[in-house]
């Protein structure tokens, strides 16, 4: 017999009935009935009840026994009466009865149930983990996140991409964060750094001549901890191919992602890459307020500065007429009360901003009886149709105006307003603008009715004329932010995502993506007046040297991201490998030839060796395996994270070094105040 | 039609004459052919020649063009004539008429060729690497070692293996060599250090439950470097398994490591693992003189020692005198000739040690005739016969000194000595030790005659024994070594590699391998006195506690290596899970409790809280790469090397840190002197 096992504790089923095994495993529960001790076996397969009465042998070594004990027993495998087969259980129909015991790995005291669902703090969670990586959600998050990066790789195998490893200690790569340094001690007062990405190594090896390039690459990036973001390291598939357009970068990528979210995503939709739109950055900043945005809801942001240009509401009026500013309108459908509005406003109140204005619409309250109402529309059509007629068109305006007077009186208009209004829909229809006479109708007499202290200001006709823009009707809302887009467009985002999410518009059980194009390069420092690199310096620019001799801040690149969910999933670009061009691009962002040829030596100097186009992007694992998870914390998706403030408290790390190492490295630590 | 190709170098055959097709790819190589230009057009899955004759509108183009110049062509398939189809290539049935070229990347003039196999100092290729991993030796490294990595992969998850990623920034892991060390920006003045090996965090992955876990993992060592080894980091597939004995480790790697070299090993013969000898530690120093030995060749060392005690070769004799001393023979069959015995001892001499003594073995330079040899043989054996009578003694001896006078003639015996010799046989024989009786024979009437010094100084009967022992005969030779074991060990080895090699013994087609078992767990420095460990801290010792109450010095490990054709391939333990036994094993070596305690804490910690039993192994990645790559320098199977002075010259590292990170980092380098 195996010293250890005869089967897992997910292995035993009726056919072992009879048989004599062996089982080790930590004891998950022991429980007493009745003088006999139950003790449900756990190992990493399952859990099998084993029991022990006071007539077998091992008994007093069963008793002493606890939860979290690594033991081995040997026993009888004894079918379960009935009416206690655990179906639940695929071993639920057996038991076993103990006959010989061994500890194992006695345990000491828990800090931490691993057995139940009691929670604790990350800081308890982290310290033991060995202990909390043996609860139910841990162990199915970690094999998860192994199942998952084990098929990326077979995906990308099946694609002919190759696995190749890039060096982990290496030269500082600039991806814009800050490097991790490694002292050398063959070198003093020399560094090496840790990779941020494989960036310039995956370029070099399509230089090399090696066309399809992956790698579930480390990262480091020594950068100040977030949540959904490991202080230290991280994963990301990374891939590169040559000979590509950046469509074919898409084609290869979409249904390596798809293909995981189907296999993972635990039978939510997963869109069909064919389905994935390609939305430049600026619709994105636009439409969702982000370059991450949350397909799942279907609410899109429309400018409506038009309708606020010179209206009654001043604050706007007022701020449109600087330049780079704008209005823009959440349509939130279904998100018509009072109660809502209020709730998001003060939503964008907690998120920085003075408010969102904000427009519902209900049923109008006093609405027209069905014979006014039905008059006002044929009158109003006579009077269409009366086009030409002069003697139609007066006959035709007069039924109006008395349908119009008996209508004013039930919206509580005057004689005079309401005449006003019939005069300008009769106006309108013999201009021939009908569209604009129905608009009016509608605004007055329409059936809706807008709500909120931004309708009153702007009237009837501007609020109908953004009723119209947005689409809704009533029950639906609308909530209004306004100044230059940088200052509220984050902000927008996020209400737009929690009005879907409160308004139930967002399908949670869906996997959404879209790819997001057309960076621009360059961006300018509002204070500075700077240009510099908006994304990643090593995009092709859009339009070639042509672009870049124009206005840089009008160059955009080939360069995408995949948006998944809210979350940034994939990014990349089509690089640029043409060093003329390259040393054109850095000189804009202020890098001297020099320079360029200093930092990103390995890169340029291999440019000038026939040098291939080529283009890839990178993939976040850990963030995939978080939205497949469920999760919105990294660390729940890492076998051993670093804490909040970037330490593992398991393994006492970072701590001093000691004077000899500090020695061998030729460093001292500068003491702190 | 695409951007850049409708097809690779490699796709094109007779299929598509007539078609108009796009390549894109580097100049392997143009010529110039009475006018029209031949261009040999390489991408990363093989060439097609493309060609462009004066009436192409293309010509002037094509005629710039020069070698790794990256191109894109567009051209028509035509069939070639059958006297120039190149069998050779897989696209040698047609070539390309170029139409339109259009030049991606030219190429400045080039450092290193990428065409043909001239060889270029290391610097220049790793300074020049993108163009060092064109050449097509590189190519193929890099696609085997991608391959390689994938096909270990896919056999672990074959037997029930997950992937799990440990963290690269971490603490110090003691497994004996020196940390890099990573200053931390946010606890100034302390230091992550890069992992070792993943050894503590795959330990406390089995303490979490997940049973069965392997890892191509990265592993950092600040070492020294030397050809075999990269001076930063390399990779191991790491393994751990729970609830294991040795030989189920034995049993998971084997079939792995078969199966990698079965698959890329070129049809190479490979061991069957259920063949793979078990061989103690000390076995293996005795017989092969190392711990990895070359089982490919048959050779193995004997020790020798009682032959030379008291013997008339006064160096072995007297050093035989000495505590811990031995002699050791290194059969050498066939190698019977003084060149080779010479050529072997200065070998050893280059060493380091005085030289090796030895004796070979030639067919008796006057042989006796055939009557006279019959007569000694059938005398000899009349005596053997006459055991008991008397008479028939007297007959036959007296018939054996005749054929021992005659014999002694002929061997330049005088009469006294041949009758001494006979005597002693006389008394041997009637003593029955007729074994030793025939080993005097042989001795001196043999037909095989022992040369050299040595054979000399210990005479013939001793010369004899040994040949015996070796099993050895005409046209063979020994070598011998003598002192303190671990003096000569390594030089004994080496010779023994050096001796198969040379005499043809070693099958150079195949992969020979061995578990070399049973590792001290300590070793005593000769000179301090001081014990420590011999090999790896973690290991459980055999026999458990009441082994460590013992000698120390006499306790083995449940540690183990694979050794092939050389190297040591995988190294690993079952481990040492329990608390009290690694107290006492750390105590041994001088390590106190709170220490263990604080540079352990995690694992022992973990030990606490119901720790299973559990073992694995790790086998470097890069070894096993560099075997089947037929290399020994393993910068040919790494794709960014650095150079053996911890260098990247290609990226400039390590480099200077500015004043601004250093500041951060809270650090100030100290001045060389």
């Amino acid at each position: 017999m195996h010293a250890y096992r005869t089967h897992t504790c997910a292995a035993l089923s009726k056919d072992n009935v009879g048989d004599t095994v062996r089982l080790s495993g930590w004891v998950n529960r022991i429980r007493d009935h009745g003088g006999i001790l139950f003790i449900d076996l756990r190992d990493h397969y399952g859990v099998t009840q084993v029991l022990c009465d006071p007539d077998s042998a091992a008994f007093a070594a069963v008793e002493k026994v606890r939860s979290e004990w690594c033991i081995r027993i040997d026993g009888e495998v004894k079918a379960r009466a009935a009416e206690l087969v655990n179906a639940k259980l695929p071993t639920g129909e057996v038991e076993v009865f103990v006959r010989d015991i061994e500890v194992l790995g006695q345990s000491a005291e828990l800090p931490l149930m691993v057995f139940g669902d009691q929670e604790y703090p990350e800081e308890t969670r982290l310290r033991y983990r060995y202990l909390d990586l043996r609860r139910e959600a841990m162990q199915r998050n970690m094999t998860l996140r192994s199942d998952v990066v084990r098929s990326i790789r077979q995906r990308m195998w099946d694609k002919a991409f190759r696995e190749y490893q890039t060096p982990i200690i290496t030269a500082s790569s600039p991806e814009g964060a800050r490097d991790f340094l490694v002292p050398s001690r063959l070198h003093p007062g020399k560094f090496y750094a840790l990779p941020q990405a494989p960036q310039q190594f995956k370029q070099l090896i399509m230089m090399s001549g090696y066309d399809k390039y992956f790698q579930i690459a480390p990262c480091f990036r020594d950068e100040d901890p977030r949540a959904d973001r490991s202080p230290t390291d991280f994963y990301q598939l990374d891939l590169e191919m040559s000979f590509v357009t950046q469509q074919d970068v898409f084609d290869t990528v979409s249904p390596v992602i798809a293909g995981v979210f189907e296999e993972f995503g635990g039978g939510a939709k997963v869109d069909a890459p064919e389905s994935w739109p390609q939305i430049p950055y600026k619709e994105a900043a636009l439409k969702y307020g982000t370059d991450k945005p949350d397909l799942r809801n279907p609410i899109e942001m429309q400018d409506v500065s038009d309708h606020f240009r010179g209206s009654g509401f001043a604050i706007f009026a007022k701020l449109l007429e600087q330049d780079g500013t704008e209005i823009r309108a959440i349509p939130a459908p279904t998100g018509g009360s009072r109660k809502f509005c209020d709730r998001m406003n003060a939503f964008a109140q907690k998120e920085g901003l003075p408010g969102m204005g904000y427009i519902f619409w209900r049923k109008r309250q006093n609405p027209l009886s069905a014979s006014v109402s039905d008059a006002m529309v044929k009158t109003s059509l006579s009077l269409k149709a009366a086009f030409g007629n002069q003697e139609d068109r007066i006959r035709a305006k007069r039924a109006l105006s008395e349908a119009a007077k008996e209508a004013g009186e039930v919206l509580k208009l005057s004689d005079e307003e309401a005449e006003e209004i019939v005069d300008r829909i009769d106006v309108l229809e013999a201009e021939g603008n009908s569209k604009q006479a129905e608009l009016v109708r509608n605004a007055y007499f329409g059936e809706w009715e807008a709500a909120g202290p931004l309708a009153k200001n702007i009237g009837p006709e501007r609020t109908e004329a953004i009723r119209q823009q947005l689409g809704l009707g009533v029950g639906d809302a609308a909530f209004f932010l306004g100044g230059k887009p940088q200052a509220f467009q984050r902000v927008a985002g996020k209400a737009r995502d929690a009005i879907g999410e409160e308004l139930g518009l967002t399908d949670t059980n869906r996997f959404a993506f879209a790819w997001i194009v057309d960076f621009p390069i360059y961006e300018k420092d509002e204070e500075s007046g700077k240009i510099d690199f908006e994304h990643n310096p090593f995009s092709m620019p859009q339009g070639g040297m042509e672009a870049l001799n124009g206005d840089p801040l009008a160059v955009n690149g080939y360069q995408y991201d995949l948006a998944c969910n809210g979350y940034e999933l994939v990014s990349g670009a089509i690089r640029n490998h043409k060093p003329d061009l390259m040393l054109k691009a850095f000189e804009i962002a202020g890098y001297g030839e020099d320079e360029v040829k200093k930092r990103f030596q390995g890169l340029y100097n291999a440019f000038q060796y026939g040098a291939p186009p080529h283009g890839g992007c990178a993939a976040g694992i850990d963030r995939i395996v978080m939205l497949l998870a469920g999760t919105s914390n990294i660390r729940e998706v890492i076998m051993f994270p670093m804490n909040q403030r970037a330490e593992d408290l398991m393994m006492a790390a970072p701590s001093e070094a000691s004077s000899d190492q500090l020695m061998d490295l030729s460093l001292r630590v500068i003491p702190q105040d």
